[in-house]
């Protein structure tokens, strides 16, 4: 697909049907993400691919417990807000059920890590357009990372000592059938000219 | 230019022609982030497209100003460190007189301001990839943004009181003729499978 037809028609996916994502495509995803730019070329992403659904169940569950212990206060941002309130009710999956997560994580206290990790995921949503996938960033994982229960989990998964998240991404074929490709309307994201 | 091509093809190039880029190119690389993601769809990413050449070297000026009053760690930031030290020396360019600068601003304090910016520059250097330009990542005018004479002097180019540098773009034609294409070796940036 062509670059600039796959920034127009990326959506965010947040319906995916429960078919697996073939792991050739998964592997062209993280490569995507693997050739981000980094700060200082440093290269300190690290790219945890989730599709065992054990994992993902307990990810979601161990997150919804967490969540449900939070007070959202008035001027909680609103994302987080509804992770809260969704988890207090019971049965919030913060990953939509999709059958991929991408989680990324980058060393602890880094300037750039979020930087970073921001640039792979956005390579990773792009490159999930063009092969016909949906995608949705997670922040989620992002708030709880110092989370004990978030965190020692993740690190059984390969997260190292010196790591913590800095975002995510649920990967699957969307719900409604083959991807909506019309762009979206984007009136903000004002431009100055000087 | 195919998504995966532009995606393995970004280099950072920090030498630059002094031929200014035409307007249309740079509409298209701008286009191109203003059509990135942002966190609850918010599209509060501000780009300011420098191309005044006094103005880029106010901006240069003031940045060295700032940079050569402040003293380097022994546990700062390799970049900010040689930005000081390039500054005390004098002569320092941070925006290695490219033709153009993007600056992306975002809401202070907002928790999705650096991520949103970070994909928008993302989708800016892929396109800039693929319409034959250079560019690199410019983290200096954040890490001045709360400098009074850098957020005064961008107040007047169009940044509002309640925004913040999150990341800078320059771009140009690179010093060394037509784009060196071959991918990079990425040793870093591992990734776990589970």
């Amino acid at each position: 697909m062509d670059l600039f037809e796959a920034i127009a028609t990326r959506r965010s996916t947040r319906r995916f049907l429960p078919d697996p994502v073939p792991r050739e495509l998964l592997e062209k995803i993280v490569e995507a993400g693997r050739l981000a730019p980094s700060g200082g070329n440093n290269q300190s992403t690290r790219f945890i691919v989730i599709q065992d659904r054990a994992v993902l169940a307990d990810l979601a569950r161990i997150a919804e417990g967490e969540f449900a212990r939070m007070e959202a206060g008035h001027d909680t941002y609103k994302s987080l807000r509804n992770s809260i309130e969704a988890s207090k009710r019971g049965g919030y999956v913060f990953h939509y059920d999709a059958p991929a997560l991408i989680v990324t994580a980058n060393k602890k206290g880094y300037g750039n890590a979020l930087a970073d990790c921001a640039c792979a995921l956005e390579n990773m949503m792009l490159a999930a357009n063009a092969l016909d996938l949906g995608s949705c960033w997670i922040n989620q994982l992002r708030w709880l990372t110092d989370h004990a229960p978030i965190e020692e989990y993740l690190r059984r998964l390969g997260m190292a000592e010196d790591e913590w998240v800095c975002g995510a991404l649920a990967v699957g074929y969307g719900a409604g059938g083959a991807p909506v490709r019309a762009p979206l309307a984007h009136p903000g994201n004002p431009v100055v000219w000087r």
